[in-house]
């Protein structure tokens, strides 16, 4: 993957979440998976809200494990494991759909700290509602734990 | 919320559950809901696994979420919102069910500092397999954001 | 503090530091402090290392929540308290001195979320050696816990 | 040092905290360094306040770094650093000490996720002021970065 840019990496990205029935019961797409940076969309669906029609913090903060977690593999490689991530919740999620930019903080060979910001998105225009910090470490066999 | 304990705070708490879509479609159950800790229990299921058929680090996150939230709510009272959590995966979750137990750390009027361990459960054995520490406040207005 | 920028918000803000004994102790000065930023040094010394010779863990921390809170401040006015941070150690620390960079991610009336980087400077060169993200909150009452 | 327990432990965990500058200038003290815990105190001076006279944040955090880390050396054995904590202020440390008690969550044979609570201690009363929760990893190389 860390050869991989452009369409290519987004289709390869896009069939990793299609291989995650978890990824796809949240409906997350991948739009851009580059060494310098990723998005991942959650089209907003009222499967995914609370009990005042926002965005639950646990779609938030699953969406935040797929895009810190793909940021990573994007800087090192597909077989990663995410070990922790903190989140902060900024303000109610609503909208056409939740968009997570995550980039890259530190890579080394074996361990990338990376950051995504959520935004809400109506009408094209986007408003932050959360954003995160998180340690990807290379998986020494068959990944498994974090998003990816 | 704070004067209920028991099947009632449990029946409360489930309700509040129940009224979340999202928390219905990852299929969380509260088990027990009182000041001194919380359980809910996500019983597991295909559709909520990674690509190796672990449950997805994103289920796991969602469930800490509910669980620091609803610990807090059962400290501070049903009017909360989740200001921020970190997680750390520890190993692979897989068995019949993730069960994340909640407890509080320190608590206010305003807020509750909550920590949450995550459980993959088989046969009645539970293995460690995620921990959470998050903070949560009382809501001025009507919650927005975290879990509950 | 909100209502002051450029050379005025460095003196006030130095004038905090240097009424905190703590951050005497570590040496701390102020370079910039303005809403949409602030730079904090600690010049290196033989006191701050651990056993290798490198900066301490803990003297990274402590830069972190001093940047972390004055940011706050710069966005808040200056009665704040840190809630929580979150740092990540990215490799070691030597050179001629740490220099926190801080910024806000988002603001409201009551939080600010901030972030910071901490670089190791040596010869005008700056290497990323942590990085860090909190909650920083407006105090009640006579600010108390956290950095200012 | 996972070896060694009681006496030694504590003796070694000391000459290795003896070793680090920082360490000293904080006045940190090992009193116990066990598999199952450790305890380190800081004596409260004046040197370690803010401007109200309270525990600085910053010196919480470095106390929170060295216990997290040695809680992780006890589990780990003596070459280890640290990749990443989090803490939680929960109210104003004032007294004659700051007391961290460490404990382990989980322990591989290459990382330990650590938590330790600080206590500001007075006359044989201890309230808690803060919460912490790291990652502890063992070096490769020399260690270097956090704590230990």
């Amino acid at each position: 993957m860390t050869a991989l840019e452009g369409p290519q990496a987004v289709a390869f990205a896009q069939s990793v979440l299609d291989s995650q029935p978890f990824s796809v019961l949240v409906g997350a797409r991948v739009e851009h998976m580059a060494p310098d940076g990723v998005v991942v969309r959650v089209p907003f669906r009222a499967e995914l809200t609370q009990h005042h029609g926002f965005a639950h913090g646990g779609v938030q903060a699953a969406l935040a494990d797929i895009a810190l977690t793909f940021m990573g593999a994007a800087a090192l490689g597909p077989s990663v494991l995410t070990s922790e991530f903190k989140i902060n919740f900024l303000r109610p999620g609503v909208g056409d759909a939740l968009v997570a930019r995550g980039s890259v903080i530190s890579a080394t060979r074996r361990q990338a700290v990376t950051r995504c910001d959520i935004f809400a998105v109506q009408g094209g225009q986007g408003k932050l509602v959360a954003t995160a910090l998180g340690t990807i470490v290379v998986a020494d066999v068959a990944p498994a734990g974090g998003g990816a």
